[in-house]
């Protein structure tokens, strides 16, 4: 897809991402995919919702799908839970 | 509203709120509400998904809603924003 514009959230500062958002919309994206798991799921509705109140009034929060993802830690070992959000931001 | 059957996440076990939405809908609720704000939200989205997929196969994610919280720490003090999570479960 030409328009897959997506932002993974991990351990940076928040205004890291909502400035990789604002670049994104910038450069001319209809759609942003902000995507987070586990801990960080926090931190993605925050990227959201920075991004959105203070930098980008026109952009609207779109879907949002939350989900489980199995990591494996080795092979034949057992695998954890995690769980996931994707929240898009459409202008 | 007679149906306003909310789960409010806060600082226990991801088990305990689960726990709490079983027993809503084991009570009759057709809906339940999952709210979280800041850190909790992750927890949050751990407590629909374990909710529904190991425990409640017929119930379903519905509507997801984000938003931002003004906390006023005293009177006339600054404020700061806190992100907020709603995750609607519908049987």
């Amino acid at each position: 897809m030409a328009e897959s514009n997506s932002v993974l959230i991990g351990r940076k500062p928040v205004m890291n991402y909502v400035l990789a958002c604002i670049t994104l919309f910038h450069s001319g994206a209809k759609e942003v995919n902000i995507k987070a798991r586990g801990r960080a799921i926090s931190r993605a509705v925050d990227v959201a919702e920075i991004a959105r109140r203070r930098f980008l009034p026109d952009v609207k929060v779109g879907k949002i799908t939350i989900g489980t993802e199995e990591l494996k830690s080795g092979e034949g070992e057992s695998s954890t839970n995690v769980s996931t959000i994707e929240i898009t931001l459409t202008r």
